[in-house]
């Protein structure tokens, strides 16, 4: 029954690998809605006879285009070519012809973009209800806000009517309502998704953001939406990397005890204690950093220049008709007129200090894991003071823009209070790969279910295979550790691996010449053969080059047998090398070779 | 004589490990001063005994230190400890405990610090006169004007005092003093020099920079000079490269008709086309282009909100003491009163779009070629308008810094009417070690005298041989060219050098098993042994390690005797693995061996 398939990359591509038609997902994407009854979700939701032409259009399956048939939705500050863009304020509106770059690019991958979602006007706003269209409800439990900016993306997912949903992030936008409605947030390295038809907050630090169920699902959509596009000056060039089996050593900073700010909601604390205990049960080597750097980083979005970026955008609506702009929003954003140019450099010279003051602890680290929200609120908290409570879902999200790093919401088991659960990774910019990679490892070891849906996470499809940028040697003389040449692959960030013995099937000598002395391995062409002692080293393939560039006639690098019968490459000598040499197979180890003649 | 001696980096050495003293060259400077006579090149000129007692200080010779005795000069925005930094404004001096970052580095390679030399106020100006402190006088001629605002730094590099001096640049500080007093101008990329210790005009925007006699000079003192401070937040970890000779097809783009501008100066024209010609003489492939962006991209240094980097400098004294400032240098700064934080990040988004605009362009060339200057102006005309000569001057430095470019001046032959001819090499961020490789390169080609003394440029001195970064590789089988296997060559960036053969040393065996079928190439242990036909391929190293990869047991990459004695690295072949294999040294050439049994 289409009714119990949770939308799912995997599920829906094996549904319709097994004769679902993407007219079908459409209308059960109605009768969900009908379902949830929530008109605050869309700003602008298509017409099913549309949709559904759309979807017929697609014609016969095709597994080739990596988003065939998935559904999405966008908030409403990206454009879609043909459908109003209101960025949340009707006095701003405008019907762009053309798509964003990002939804051309996921269009073009087959995707099927369903509606247009409510949001904080002019994504100002982490809470969800700073909106004149009325505020969607939160998918898990709607006394709680739905969280924002991108409140309606964020609330389609956690119902599981979409498979994903573009937000955008600023402040948080693309994370906070992740951790409301018990979903996936991933929020890529500035520049990553081209802001090219997206009505920008602060453009010099603002992104396209991702909601999905899996953190697989979130990797896939960026992986379509993303590309380097000439049109937007902040689009870079970036390097597009597979999902890995994440290394098991990492070292991630969590805030210190004297840092951490939980605004009291032990039970949130609780939480974060629990998910961070399973993150170091993963391997993960935790240490506690003291987070004041990163706040005073935080600061500076609102209190800072910044908030002239945002003023940039509605300068002319302001001029023209304040009342158009929500009171909140306007209150925020008109502090801009207060600051001078010279405030902003002064500002922007502050950022500079308060990065570089950071960079030796986050140099130390290979990411952060911070809670995705420090506490939670309701819509009753927000009528009653519309600042605060916004303010403070944004204690762990303010300052990752403004340093360059990406991240993702990770949703984890819900609290004992039942709410969501959730943390964020957090690294810096380019690695969206290694932190997605790290991610859903971690998903794996949270039980929960996703969004509001009754579906627990699925296992992951398996990896690609990837292309390791290490090679694995075999040395046996004076390479091997403490021996006078081991700094010709430590030098080059050389690294011990193990021990091991080759196959019975080598014959080892002790060359002439020296110093220093130096042994051949030699596939034996006559018996006795016998095994030599080894060291495995993993070498970067980058400096292969000209670590083999200084080994001398005879030696070279080779295949060698191993005991266990598998083949690794290293050191090698031609047979025509061992004249004059010492045969020292009985010995067979170098080291007690060396002892031997010591 | 040492009267006699030009102060270039390897006639000091030269004259130093002959028995020169740096207290002979300290004396030698007082007495060149004297001649010159000029009270405007120094703000602070250090006492005579003081750095006697230093110049004694430093012992014997040193030759491993690589600025031993050199004496240099440093603009007043640069801090000397215990010496008054004044930034050309009086009421706004400090005495710095601490030498800046790079004076400390020049200091602890040997070098002299002889005096704080005069600048355009608060390094705000292209001319040299905009100073309390009387201005210096230009170098080759009195009649115009010293240039800045690095002025004092330029003339005294300029009359041969002192090997070198420190600059900074924000607008061109460090090219406009070097074309009118014939020397070099040396402009590295942003972050390269430590800001510690100098007094910023756009902390965005700033480098130190370095005018020195020769090419050579300047880029030994930079690379003393540099290196990665965390203590700035802007100063950046780049790699050092080393001198190199230049390519010969390199691209250099040059202002086109249209857009070419030297305010009515026919001389100048002449002179920029003979030194475009000689550029394209060395083997330069010289290409016309629109300069219109970049010019838009220089309008905003003065017009946009940059200017408000130098207010955030000076606002506490304007506010306290405004008659301290130069009326000129008020007039500019005081400009940015007007302008908002809106203002400043409108600004920010036109540079970012305008720097977009401009890429395809710039990727299309290795470096640019402008005239330093675009024409000459006298004191006098700065007296008639204090602003107008000074804007124009920064005609073709302005855009520079905004675009983080680094380059060089560097001065030509002189102009038919005797005034120095310069052009400035630019190129991308990070490229200084290639537009000195050039430039070195051309100022050869350009005969002239150094500064405002008699003796002409001398030769170079030898480069330091470079490590190369591909490596030879002697393939004998199915990665020659036209074979199964040559791909895994030319997919990595391989290319074919030269066919070669080995010394008659070797068995050459067709290998049992494939396809594809190879070939392997032992050392021969027993007679008779052949010489056998290799291609010799290029292959960068970094591309090593994943080419080894690939390579099957009993094959491996070793060391091959060619027939000329020398050795080379190359595909070599375990004895062990020639079991079951077909002799085929007889014919010792692979393709004859598989034409032979086609």
């Amino acid at each position: 029954m289409l009714s119990d398939l949770p939308f799912t990359l995997t599920s829906l591509k094996d549904a319709y690998a097994t004769g679902t038609r993407p007219i079908d997902v459409i209308d059960e994407i109605f009768a969900r809605l009908d379902a949830v009854n929530d008109p605050g979700i869309f700003i602008h939701l298509r017409d099913r006879d549309s949709l559904r032409a759309e979807a017929a259009g697609l014609g016969a399956y095709d597994p080739s285009l990596p988003l065939w048939g998935i559904p999405f939705a966008a908030k409403d500050n990206i454009d879609v070519g043909g459908i109003e863009t209101t960025a949340g304020c009707p006095a701003y509106a405008y019907t762009p012809e053309a798509d964003a770059f990002v939804i051309a690019n996921l269009r073009a991958a087959g995707a099927l973009m369903i509606g247009k979602t409510n949001l904080d006007q002019f994504a100002t706003g982490l809470v969800g209800v700073r909106t004149p269209y009325g505020a969607p409800r939160n998918a898990v439990d709607p006394l709680i806000v739905p969280g924002g900016s991108s409140g309606g993306s964020g609330v389609i997912v956690g119902h599981g009517i979409v498979t994903f949903s573009l937000g955008t992030d600023t402040a948080g936008s693309g994370r906070v309502p992740a951790a409301l409605n018990n979903i996936v947030g991933l929020k890529p390295t500035l520049g990553a998704l081209s802001a090219t038809g997206v009505v920008p907050a602060c453009r010099t630090l603002d992104t396209i953001s991702i909601f999905a169920l899996t953190v697989d699902d979130a990797y896939a959509a960026f992986a379509v939406a993303r590309g380097y596009d000439p049109a937007d000056a902040y689009s870079k060039l970036l390097v597009h990397e597979k999902l890995t089996a994440p290394a098991s050593d990492i070292r991630i900073g969590v805030p210190d005890a004297a840092s951490i700010e939980f605004f009291g909601d032990q039970i949130q604390k609780e939480a974060f204690d629990r998910d961070v205990a399973a993150l170091a049960a993963t391997g993960a080597r935790i240490e506690h950093i003291d987070f004041s750097p990163l706040y005073a980083v935080a600061r500076m979005l609102y209190e800072g220049a910044w908030v002239a970026e945002r003023y940039t955008v509605i300068q002319d609506l302001l001029t023209r008709d304040p009342d158009a702009v929500h009171p909140v929003t306007r209150q925020i954003i008109t502090h801009a007129e207060t600051m001078s140019a010279a405030d902003a450099f002064r500002g922007i010279y502050r950022l500079a200090d308060l990065k570089r003051a950071a960079e030796p602890m986050l140099a130390g680290l290979d990411m952060l894991c911070v809670p995705t929200i420090p506490t939670f609120y309701s819509v009753a908290d927000l009528e009653a003071d519309p600042i605060t409570p916004n303010s403070n879902f944004g204690t762990y999200t303010n300052f990752v823009n403004l340093l360059d790093m990406c991240g993702i919401a990770v949703p984890t088991a819900a609290r004992r209070d039942g709410r969501p659960g959730s943390v964020t990774l957090l690294a810096q910019a380019g690695q969206d790969a290694k932190v997605a990679s790290v991610a859903r490892g971690f998903e794996q070891a949270c039980s929960r279910n996703m969004g509001a849906t009754p579906h627990s996470v699925p296992n992951p499809a398996p990896l690609a295979a990837a292309a390791s940028d290490t090679i694995e040697l075999a040395v046996c003389g004076a390479h091997m550790a403490g021996l006078p040449l081991n700094w010709q692959l430590s030098d080059r960030g050389g690294q011990f691996l193990r021990k091991a013995q080759t196959a019975a099937q080598y014959q080892f000598y002790a060359l002439a010449g020296g110093p220093p002395e130096r042994p051949g391995l030699v596939r034996a062409i006559t018996q006795p053969a016998a095994s030599v002692a080894l060291e495995i080293w993993s070498l970067p393939k980058s400096a292969l080059g000209s670590f083999v560039e200084g080994i001398p006639a005879p030696l070279g690098i080779g295949s060698i047998e191993l005991s266990d019968g598998t083949w690794v490459k290293g050191f090698v000598c031609e047979a025509s090398g061992t004249e004059g040499a010492t045969d020292i197979s009985e010995i067979g180890d170098w080291r007690k070779y060396l002892g031997h003649t010591a």
